[in-house]
């Protein structure tokens, strides 16, 4: 493993969810991992703990900032609904959609059809346009199986795209996104199935980092996301929540009682929810590209959540029927656009903050010495770029020290 | 120069503005034209006027379209407004933006203020960042200089942009954008200064392909338009419009009146002026990425453009204050998900509707014999994915024949 150390770089560190720039900064790393990072006034090369002589690269002024984390996906799934999208907008209504066999009933039937390797082949193509917006951690939800086998084989070619390039992927157990065509009326027994069988399973295998449901009117009750998350945690895994996004189910207060890692979505949270959150410390996922793509018009509490110190984090939540989209840049420009975040706020949303709703917060997130060494070298100078344009372009990009186009 | 063939291509020809899909297709280049397009059963390889071997290209059931025609930029400016941006969500208001000399009035100076090489530099990122997104052409406007040597030097920056890359570059002269600070309160003299001596130099000199104007309540007024039109006509010079963005001005029928080749954004445009539109031929210019940005609620009159077939384009309108996106795919996705336009419409909004916004129906917008050999082979299938995700990514692309990645 080679060592790398960056000089005359403004470094947007993010250190406590804060710019914390460094406006003539380096950065050396070491075996993986950030060995220094501070002015170049204080870089002190006979005491970088590196044995080598690293690769220097002059950032020449250029932004650096730690690598994005797009913390909720669907990346993983087969088929998709251009055609759909497509007749909607030439007038065809819900109702024949669904007759013809569409919406996500469609993705499931396609997904458990795909072989493992078209899996695959598809989710790299979504992952490597992720990639070349910055963004070196992903998060990946299962949740177009719906059946055991299908579910697995999601998480198991999730977490094989990391095998051959440099990125780190954390895969959720989502079973609980819609009942499957097999259980039509039999909701509790599907939970039954997954709470005795399937979360078990997928635990002892190590085949999922946390457990997800979404509880909403067309989706699963707070009775059963409670059953769903009391088997994750009889497993010993952690929770999150696709929470209150089209109605208040009272989804933030039940995933903050349940200490879940995030709640998602978030349009029609109450103050109560915020409060609860606030208390457990889950953080606020944001997902702007599902307000815009649905024409949503209520917007998250954000006052709120800022007004209780509540950690915002954003992703792009990618999946193929409410939030096609592929770039958390563009994600973060249209969190300052459509929810009013700051630029700042928005790039600790796809940095620390999108790291604590994973549990990494100690890995990755901020550039601080012994954080894996994730960081992007921008083609832009001030960290507001980022957001302002949704379209900034990595010079180049680095996984735990392994330099990357 | 070499020819191309490209084989086992989903070909989008978008001839008539429609799909024109050829299932199984081949497209041959010969010295920068399409020799030949049509289904691969057709193929006859003794017929193609190619003197030598053509490279082959089997796109292996990939979609082929246009190349992709962004014909409302700004692209060249000095400096950016990601600060300004950062402010105003951080909770300035627009008069304290104003005071520290932020909006249109610090592009200006910050444009002045920069060198050639400077303008050259900044605005090829950005150029690259579009023709990332599959676009072979550009218009790129004047008017951050609103002096006679700075947008003299602007439009000479715009076309200096194609001479290194393969891309297509058209200018258009847009010195009534705003009023210069030197002029304030005597709008009528910079007019008089527009018509009398700029236009006339700028048309001699060659430097511009037609003349736009902003008429607005916070532009100039439909007489001042007026007469910057007729000093175009008089030097042959043909016209666009920046019309009803944010108030009715009988814009739309103004630039109608004049033949103007496109009007554009026409938020607040009524029914006459789209009745006029559809007379005169004048294409609609959608920018939807300026509605977003200004979280405008007014739609553009879609169903009115539709019913009167006037011809609907899109572009990127990238520019420092309300559109500083630079991803043409990003605003045919828009322009489904806000104007609810189809996908199909708004492919031919960035192909063969664009090209005739620029008065170049018979050289580009289209993949049809003859014309320009300006195509991208997308990591797609279905046209629809286009404007679905906004994030599909070229595969390859030509311009007039030659191969870019
Ligand atoms: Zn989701
Ligand atoms: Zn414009």
């Amino acid at each position: 493993m080679s060592e790398t150390l960056v000089i005359h770089a403004r470094i947007a560190t993010m250190r406590g969810g804060k710019y914390s720039m460094i406006e003539d900064g380096a950065l050396a790393t070491s075996e993986g991992r950030i060995a220094w990072v501070g002015p170049m006034a204080e870089l002190d090369r006979q005491k970088l703990p590196a044995r080598a002589d690293p690769k220097m690269l002059d950032a020449e002024g250029a932004l650096v900032t730690p690598g994005l984390i797009d913390a909720h996906t669907h990346l993983v799934y087969g088929g998709n609904r251009a055609a759909e999208f497509e007749k909607r907008l030439e007038g065809a209504s819900y109702e024949d959609i669904a007759k013809a066999g569409g919406g996500i009933a469609a993705t499931v039937k396609a997904t458990r059809a795909a072989s493992d390797m078209e899996l695959r082949d598809q989710s790299l193509a979504r992952l490597r346009r992720l990639m070349a917006g910055g963004v070196t951690t992903v998060e990946i939800k299962s949740g177009y199986g719906l059946d055991m086998h299908t579910e697995m084989r999601i998480l198991r070619v999730a977490k094989l795209l990391a095998k051959d390039i440099p990125v780190r992927i954390r895969t959720t157990f989502l079973g609980a996104h819609a009942l499957p065509p097999e259980f039509a009326g039999r909701a509790d027994d599907y939970i039954e199935l997954l709470c005795k069988e399937m979360i078990p399973a997928i635990a002892l295998d190590g085949a999922a980092d946390a457990v997800d449901c979404f509880c909403e009117g067309i989706g699963f009750t707070p009775e059963q996301t409670q059953r769903v998350f009391s088997a994750a945690h009889e497993m010993g895994l952690r929770v999150k929540l696709h929470a209150d996004q089209l109605s208040d189910l009272g989804g933030a207060a039940l995933a903050a009682r349940n200490r879940a890692l995030s709640a998602d979505h978030l349009e029609h949270t109450n103050e109560e929810g915020v409060l609860a959150m606030a208390k457990s410390g889950t953080v606020a996922m944001l997902l702007p590209g599902a307000y815009l793509f649905l024409r949503e018009t209520k917007l998250p509490p954000i006052e709120l959540l800022r007004r209780h110190n509540v950690p915002m984090a954003i992703a792009t939540d990618c999946n193929p029927g409410t939030s096609p989209y592929t770039s958390l840049p563009l994600m973060m420009n249209l969190a300052c656009v459509l929810f009013r975040l700051t630029p700042e706020e928005a790039l600790a949303g796809a940095t620390a903050h999108a790291a604590r709703a994973l549990g990494l917060e100690e890995e990755a997130g901020s550039l601080e010495p012994g954080k894996s060494a994730d960081f992007v070298v921008w083609n832009a100078e001030e960290p507001a770029e980022l957001a302002y344009t949704g379209g900034v372009r990595p010079r180049a990009a680095y996984f735990a020290g392994t330099y990357r186009t």
